[in-house]
């Protein structure tokens, strides 16, 4: 079937084509936009609908000008409306301390939203196609997604449709080349420095190679089934919530009763959910097997969890709640992959093979063994009972009494981070590392701790 | 943590540890058995065990029989107990018609199951490690496994336990080395012919440069979060089945109406785990896609599956059946990834560029447009009512009139093998193409589909 045909399917299947409809259609100049525009051009007749093109300059590459040149006058050759903005990617990335790449998708689809209502266009058309699917599945999987980050990317999503997801890039590429078509291509693209371009530029041939050359089609496939059973999931888990448990504020208290008698899965799933909602972050592996282990424990019994949260059993419930800090108290969830910035002190850790570990006496680096402290910590102050096992010590010391033997005064204390894996200190930043954590002849992975500590603020 | 400690802890998650518990453990006598069987002999002594090892000869590799030599003279070292057998894997391959690899890994299972009866061990080992787990997970996710399909190895599974499951190769290798143990290299594990060797030596070391150097934990996360909600989902539509539907025999039977409140991954997952257990294979994407939407069509509808069943809506029910057969009917799902051989013909495909398609006059050879046909198809024969385009016509025709043109006598037309695609006809093999599957210049992927008539036995 030629592509046309395949697009007009495409866009019943979810409902976004009548007679008359209207598209804005996010257009770089790349191959993938530029064979899209030029699809609902050629469709634009049939079914009498109007086209409108919306270049997005970032304000990040020099060839910008002549892209938004060349898009426009595309868009004049095909007789489509055309829209441009300039938005300042760098600015957003620094005001919302996110990634350039998080700040330019924001920005994009929020100029494309802002086009789109003024001029009162039915939807924004992305010309994501299989092969963006397949990547998106590949690196999500390989990173750990569960099946509720499994869903790829959406055909449809508000206002914001990807009717081309089902073709493939190189079906793009022989379009393009059969009408002789012209496009910019992004240098961006192939520099290894992304994660994505890594993927698409290396991982993808070779998957295709050696497993399976239909993989675009297959994980199309994997996505939208994902999508079909974590959508049911998550109505399910919503359901359940609501029977178990109340939310109040930040905290979350369910009926221990109720939670023994969900399944292992639904427990999983209930705890993800609320977490991802309460403390804005999805958990780790690790903390989620943590609250599955903590229901079957005795009431009073408690784990910490990421951002300063806690679970703790009370009266007949789980309680999931945020630590009242005191004004000094801090506690950061660090998963040791970016580098932890807390104003007067600063973290950094880097993998390393035990061969690397050269040993030395500055109370700044440590090393430690991976495989037993894990990659996901926490930092924050002393509380009353901490206690760890010093190096080169064989029993356990309280931390006030540590503090007390090198003379370090009351209020000085709250301000020295302790570093924690799961329960266990792992190091006093700065001070002593834990006897448990150094690195021995069995280590087979280490890691190498930076603290540097700066004036206070 | 020791490796020796963290198998304790292993062996406790799972409940497989006792003070007098046995373990029989598979040794190949390469790396990951001889260091779990090490292991397991380290153990012993502190928790007073049984340790039997066992060596499975295949029949296969000419270096067996040193194998076997060596695994009885580590076993004797070790003060272990020792047995082998040889299993006949080519017959048992003939025989139930699979894989070697399939038949190999049944009989290796059966018979370290009849040695663990017969001598009463509590426990069969293998030396599954976390590599292993993380080459399963990323196999089946790039073949299109689902969710209920993603669960990777076990790590028990009735009597047979894998408790070296989280620990990596590279950790079982240094374990080796520190203790300067000797092992056999199966030169097998560095043929590529082998879909997994080639996962493992190409593909991994590329995702864990790329993407994820501890993709193999975090795989391992992965497949216990997917046991546990597979396993929750597993029973969920049990649970729904039990409700809405009924089986009689080969046929299965359910309420429309209930069916249609299911949400659509509930449909999805009702119908893969009914199709599966009914037709003895999971079916593919397009079927439960064709399935659900059967779901909201016209009563009478009627949806042909794989292996001969069929889905239709009849009194207010979904129902499913094989369908009756003449004698001389037949029908076969055939993937197109191998040779379909039925007796008195045999059909194979292959996937290739559309430049490199050569027409020629052979009717035993066609090539279509696999963009449009897919890979999934089924064989039969022709049925009333069965028309199609022939190849160089533009509207339809009934098969019984172009027999009839061809004077092909009625005796014989049940034998002429049909292919189709979902409930298009592609090929009356051996006598004419439709015209719809033909290569275009739009053609991005082709098939080269090879039919071989043999003389009727």
């Amino acid at each position: 079937m030629p592509l046309k045909s395949r697009l007009v399917e495409s866009l019943r299947k979810i409902d976004a084509l009548e007679r008359g409809s209207s598209f804005l259609i996010a257009c770089s100049g790349g191959l993938d936009s530029i064979a899209a525009t030029y699809l609902f051009a050629a469709l634009a007749r049939d079914w009498d609908l109007r086209i409108g093109c919306m270049y997005i300059h970032h304000g990040l590459r020099e060839e910008a000008d002549e892209e938004l040149t060349f898009v426009r006058e595309t868009a004049a050759s095909l007789n489509c409306e055309f829209y441009s903005t300039t938005v300042d990617v760098a600015a957003e990335a620094r005001i919302n301390a996110t990634s350039i790449q998080n700040a330019a998708r924001y920005l994009r689809y929020d100029a494309l939203e802002r086009v789109r209502e003024q001029h009162k266009f039915d939807w924004i058309v992305t010309a994501h196609h299989a092969d963006d699917q397949a990547e998106t599945m590949v690196a999500k999987f390989l990173q750990g997604a569960g099946i509720l980050g499994l869903e790829g990317v959406r055909p449809k999503w508000e206002r914001v449709i990807r009717p081309l997801l089902f073709v493939t890039k190189e079906e793009l590429r022989t379009y393009a080349a059969n009408l002789n078509l012209d496009w910019r291509e992004d240098a961006s693209n192939t520099s290894r420095k992304y994660l994505r371009n890594a993927i698409r530029l290396d991982l993808m041939p070779e998957i295709k190679e050696l497993v399976n050359p239909g993989v675009a089609s297959t994980l199309g496939d994997t996505a939208r089934e994902f999508r079909m059973i974590s959508s049911f999931l998550r109505e399910h888990i919503a359901g359940i919530e609501g029977k178990v448990a109340r939310r109040d504020g930040d905290s979350w208290r369910a009926s221990l009763t109720e939670l023994r008698k969900l399944s292992a899965g639904e427990q999983l799933l209930l705890f993800q959910t609320v977490l991802t909602t309460l403390t804005g972050e999805a958990p780790g592996h690790t903390i989620l097997i943590g609250l599955l282990s903590l229901l079957v424990k005795e009431p009073g019994s408690v784990y910490t969890l990421q951002a300063g949260f806690e679970a703790k059993l009370e009266q007949g419930d789980l309680l999931l709640r945020k630590l009242e800090m005191q004004p000094d108290e801090f506690e950061y969830a660090w998963d040791s992959s970016d580098v932890l910035e807390a104003g007067w002190f600063r973290l950094s850790a880097s993998e390393l093979s035990p061969k690397n570990v050269t040993f030395n006496d500055s109370p700044t680096v440590e090393f430690i063994d991976l495989g037993i402290s894990g990659k996901d910590f926490y930092v924050r102050n002393w509380r009353q009972g901490d206690a760890f096992v010093p190096l080169g010590m064989s029993g356990t010391k309280l931390v006030s009494d540590f503090f007390t033997d090198l003379k370090i005064p009351t209020h000085e204390r709250g301000k020295v981070p302790i570093l924690l894996a799961g329960e266990h200190i792992v190091w006093l930043c700065g001070l002593r590392l834990d006897d448990r954590f150094k690195v021995t002849k069995d280590t087979v992975r280490a890691m190498r701790l930076t603290f540097e500590q700066q004036a206070p603020q």
